[in-house]
C-alpha cells in the first residue's frame, strides 16, 4: 500500500481526478483504501469489489490512452471526522472529441485510515441530460 | 419531519425497501433526513437534491401502481458511529412481469440524526448483467 497521506477527503478527491486526468496508475492506486470492501461502479458497469479488482480495472482504463479532463460541479458533502460522502457532477471533456453532452453523476465515499484519508467507494452513472433541478425524471422510473 | 426513530442504519435500510415494496409514501418520507443536501439518483435518472425534490419524485414513483419485490444481496458496509455506507445489489421482481434479469446496484448512505438514523443518499444504477466477480467491464469504460 502506498505511504502517501491525504490529510482531508478533499485531498483524496483531488488526487483521484488528477490521477484519472494524467492516466497515472500509481497515483490512482495511492488513492484507494486497501480493503476487500472497497467498491467501484463505472458508468454502465458492474460493481467491482475489493482493492485488487478495483485497481485491475483502473489499470485497464488508464492504459487505454483516452485523455480526459474532468471539471467537478454541484458538489454535496455529508461528512464527519471519519467518513465523508461527496456527491458530484463530473463534467468530462475527451481530448480530441470535445466535451461530453451530459455529466456523470458520482457518489464518492472516503474513510479516515490511520493518519489520512482514502477512497472506499466510487459509484458513477451517466446523467440523462444537462444538469437541471427543475426537471425530475418521469414517474415510471423505479428506485 | 416524521418522529419515527430508526436505531440503526440497518433499520433505515429495511424501512426504505419496505416502503418501496408497499408503495407507502409516508413510510418513505419517514426514512429520509430533512436536509437540502440529501441526494437521490434513480437508475438512468438525474441527481435529485434536497428532501423536497427527492420526496416529490418518490411520491410520483410510489403512485404509479407498479408493485415491486426487492431482495438485497452482495451487501458491503463501511460505517462508524455517525455515518454508514451500504453498497447492495437490488434483485427486483415486478409483480405480473417476473424478475428483472439484472440487479440494480445501489449505494445507500445513512447519517445519525439525533437519537436515530436517516437516509441521506441513494444512488442506483442498472448492472449490465448477472452479478459476477470474474468479469470486469471492457477497458474502454471510463470512470
Amino acid at each position: 500500500m502506498s505511504e502517501k497521506i491525504f490529510p482531508t477527503p478533499q485531498d483524496v478527491e483531488a488526487a483521484f481526478y488528477e490521477a484519472l486526468e494524467r492516466s497515472d496508475y500509481d497515483a490512482m492506486a495511492a488513492v484507494w483504501a486497501e480493503d476487500e470492501d472497497v467498491v467501484c461502479v463505472h458508468p454502465g458497469g458492474p460493481r467491482l469489489c475489493g482493492t485488487e479488482q478495483v485497481l485491475a480495472q483502473w489499470k485497464r482504463i488508464l492504459a487505454s490512452g483516452q485523455q480526459l479532463r474532468v471539471r467537478l460541479s454541484h458538489e454535496v458533502v455529508v461528512s464527519n471526522t471519519m467518513v465523508a460522502m461527496h456527491s458530484v457532477h463530473e463534467n468530462i471533456t475527451i481530448e480530441g472529441a470535445g466535451p461530453t453532452p451530459n455529466p456523470v453523476i458520482a457518489t464518492n465515499v472516503y474513510l479516515r485510515v490511520g493518519p489520512g484519508w482514502r477512497m472506499v467507494a466510487h459509484h458513477a452513472s451517466p446523467a440523462p441530460g444537462p444538469a437541471r433541478v427543475d426537471s425530475p425524471p418521469p414517474a415510471t422510473a423505479t428506485l
